[in-house]
C-alpha cells in the first residue's frame, strides 16, 4: 500500500485502567499522465520501481500485444529479469482464486515487503492485483497501469479494489491507495471499440454531474474519438482523459474511504447498473450498464422536474452517439425496482439515487417513496421508443 | 476497521500535469480490561455494539463452554438474536477458506458497512475473523475478545491479522486496528494449562526486553499463576496482564504499521520460532517455540558478551518453571541456521536478532556474520544438558 508515512501513535491510559491507542497514516497516490510508457526512452515506470523485485500481472490480450515490449522495457531500464503473470481477467474471474494465484506467483518470485506488483490491464486486472498487493505480507506497493479507457479514467486511478463473492459484485476488497497510477492513452489504440464506448460512459458520468466542459468536448468530438480509438483529435483525447481523471480524483479526495457520507456524486450511473450487469449474466459490460443507468436516471430526473426535456435529450443523444445502449431486453421494470432494496441496504437505509439537474450538476433522490414503479415504466417506454443509436440490445 | 476519521484529502496538480492525492486516516483502538464480561450486568461489550447486526465468530471449545452465556448475554443486553458462527481454529486452519467461511456467514447474516464482527476465541480465531472483517465490504468494525493468555496479551490486542498461505506462516493479512479489544482474565479459568504456559512465554518476552517489574512478578508468582490458571494471587494475575498489554501497546504505538524500522523489540523470541513451529509440523505451539527462541537467543547473548551468566540462568530457570520447553529434538542446528535466511529476507536484508542485555533491556545482532553455527551448537548443548523443567521434549 502506498502508505507514505505513519507517525508514532499515542497510547493513552485512562484512570479506569483502559488503554486507547491513537495512530494515523498518511497516504500518497501519484497519478502520472504519460504516453508510450513502454518505450525505454520513457522512464516514468522504471523510475517508480524500487530496487526490490517486481511482479508484473497482466491479461491474455495485453500479453499477446505487449509482452515482448514489457520484457524489453524492464530489461532495458531496470536491468532485471521480470516475472510476468498472465491471468484471465473477466468479471467471472474477478474472484478470490485469482487473487491467490497472484499471491502464489508473488511468493514464487520471492517478493518481499519492499517489492511491488505492477498491474498492466483493465479494471478487473488492476482490481484483482491490487487486492493481492494489499494482502501479501500485509501490503506491498502497487502500481496500476490501466490499458482500457474505463481503467484510465476510473478503476485504474481509484483507490478501491474488490472481488465478487457469494454472487455479490465487489463484496470483498480493501481501500488501498496505490503508490502510483500511470495513465497512457496509447494503450487505447489497440482496444476494441466496444470498450472505448464503455469508458466513455464513465467519462460522461463525470461530465454530467460535475464538468460541463467535458460534456461539450464529448458532444463535439466523442463519436470521432470512438471511431479513431482516441487517436484523433489528439487534443480532445488528452482533454477527455485529463478532465475525467481530475474530476474523479477531486471527488475521491473529499471522501477517500467513503466514511463521511452516502451521498456521492460518483454514484451517478451506479444505482441500477449492478442489477443490469447481474441480470444479464455480465453479457452487458459495466460501462454499458452505466449508460443504461444514466438514461434511466436522467429520465426520472426529468419526470421529477429536476431536468429539462432539452437537457435530457442531449444526454440520451450523446449516449447513443457514443455507441452505448440506452436499455436492454435482458432487464425489466420489476427487476429494476426490486434491485433498489439492495442499494438501500448498501447505502445505510437511503436510496440516494443521483440524478442530473443540469449539465454539470446533480441532486439526490433520497427516499424510495419519491419514486414509483410507474415512473420507471414510463422511462423505459420512452427510452426504448427513441430512434437513435444502438438503443435496445 | 476502526477508522476513526478520514479528513478530506488534498489533490495537487503539478505544473507537468500529473496529480498527487494526499490523504490521511486516523485509527482509534480501545483496549478495555474487564472481568466476567458475559455477565449481563457487565455492559462493556454491549455498549460497543452499534445498532446494526452482529456476527459472533468463535471456536468449538469456547462454544462448548460459553455458547449459552453468549446468546443469553446478547439477548439480555442488546435485545437481539445473534448469529454465532463456530469455526475450527487451529494453526492448520488459519487459512483463506476459513476467512471466506466467515465472509459467507456475514453475507447470510445480512451484515452491512456499519455492522460488526465480534471474535471470541484464541489468536487464530481473532486473526481469521479480523481478516474477514477487513475484507467484507472493504472493512467493517471488528471487536476482539481474546480467550487465551496469548490472545489477552498479544494477538487479541494487536492490530495485525494474518493467515498462512503457500506453506508460509502469516504470509497474507492486513494491518487493521480493531475498534476494540476486551481483555477478561476469567476466560483463563477454563484454559488448558499448556496454553497458560504458552501465554506466559509472550509475557516473559516483554518482561525481558522492556519490563523488569514484570519479570519480578513472574519469578515470584508465575508457577502459582500457572497452577491456578490465573486465579491466585489475583493481584499478580491482573498485574501480569496489565503490564504485558501496556508494554505491547507502547511498542506498537511507536510503529503501528511496521514501516519505520526493522529493529523491533517485539521480535524478541520471534526469530527462530517460525522455524521451530514449522519444523515440528506445528506440534510445538507458538508460545513454546517462543520459549525455545528466548532460550537460544539468551544463550547467544551470553556467548557474545551481552548477557551475564547469572541473568541468563535466571531467564532459563524462569522459562522452565513456567512449564515451557527450552529445546526440542524436532529441530536441529543446521535447520535453525538455514532458517535465518528467510528471517533476513523478511527483515530487509538484516538479521536483527533481538538478544537480552539485562532484565529489561535488549540489543540487536544485526548481521549474520556476527554469529557462527558453532555458537548455536554450543547453545543447544548447554541448554539440553540443564536439569530443570520440561527441558527437551
Amino acid at each position: 500500500m502506498a502508505m507514505e508515512s505513519a507517525p508514532p501513535g499515542e497510547l493513552i491510559a485512562s484512570p479506569s485502567g483502559d488503554f486507547t491507542l491513537r495512530a494515523s497514516t498518511a497516504h500518497l497516490h501519484k497519478v502520472v499522465l504519460s504516453t508510450d510508457i513502454l518505450n525505454p526512452s520513457n522512464t516514468v515506470l522504471a523510475d517508480m520501481l524500487g530496487f526490490d523485485s517486481t511482479l508484473v500481472v497482466t491479461t491474455p490480450s495485453i500479453a499477446r500485444l505487449y509482452r515482448n515490449r514489457i520484457e524489453h522495457y524492464l530489461q532495458a531500464t531496470v536491468q532485471r529479469q521480470s516475472q510476468i503473470l498472465v491471468i484471465d481477467c473477466k468479471e467471472e474471474t474477478k474472484n478470490i482464486e485469482h487473487v491467490l494465484k497472484i499471491c502464489q506467483a508473488a511468493t514464487q518470485a520471492g517478493l518481499r515487503r519492499r517489492s511491488q506488483i505492477v498491474a498492466i490491464g483493465g479494471g478487473v486486472c488492476t482490481d484483482v492485483a491490487a487486492l493481492a498487493a494489499a494482502l501479501f505480507q500485509r501490503g506491498i506497493q502497487m502500481i496500476k497501469v490501466p490499458t482500457t479507457l474505463i481503467g484510465l479514467i476510473d478503476a485504474g486511478v481509484g483507490t478501491k479494489n474488490a472481488i465478487n463473492f457469494c454472487s455479490r459484485k465487489s463484496l470483498l476488497g480493501t481501500f488501498s491507495p496505490p503508490k502510483a497510477s500511470i495513465v497512457d492513452l496509447t494503450f487505447l489504440h489497440s482496444l476494441p471499440i466496444r470498450y472505448i464506448s464503455c469508458g466513455l460512459a464513465e467519462s460522461l458520468k463525470m461530465a454530467i454531474v460535475a464538468r460541463p466542459d467535458l460534456f461539450g468536448i464529448l458532444e463535439a468530438t466523442g463519436p470521432k474519438l470512438l471511431r479513431t480509438r482516441f487517436r484523433d483529435p489528439l487534443e480532445a483525447a488528452t482533454a477527455v482523459i485529463r478532465i475525467s481523471v481530475e474530476s474523479l480524483l477531486t471527488e475521491l479526495a473529499m471522501d477517500l474511504f467513503e466514511r463521511s457520507s452516502y451521498e456521492r456524486k460518483l454514484d451517478f450511473g451506479h444505482t441500477f447498473s449492478p442489477y443490469v450487469e447481474e441480470a444479464s449474466g455480465y453479457a452487458i459490460a459495466h460501462g454499458e450498464a452505466v449508460a443504461i443507468d444514466i438514461a434511466l436516471s436522467s429520465h426520472l430526473a426529468n419526470q421529477l422536474g429536476f431536468l429539462s426535456d432539452e437537457t435530457m435529450c442531449r444526454i440520451l443523444d450523446l449516449l447513443a452517439s457514443l455507441g452505448l445502449p440506452l436499455y436492454s431486453r435482458k432487464i425489466d421494470v420489476s427487476g429494476i425496482w426490486r434491485s433498489l432494496q439492495a442499494v438501500i441496504a448498501h447505502r445505510n437505509g437511503k436510496l440516494n439515487l443521483v440524478v442530473p439537474s443540469a449539465i454539470g450538476s446533480c441532486t439526490f433522490v433520497r427516499e424510495l417513496a419519491d419514486l414509483r414503479p410507474s415512473m420507471l415504466q414510463r422511462a423505459v417506454e420512452d427510452i426504448t421508443s427513441r430512434p437513435l443509436g444502438r438503443g435496445v440490445n
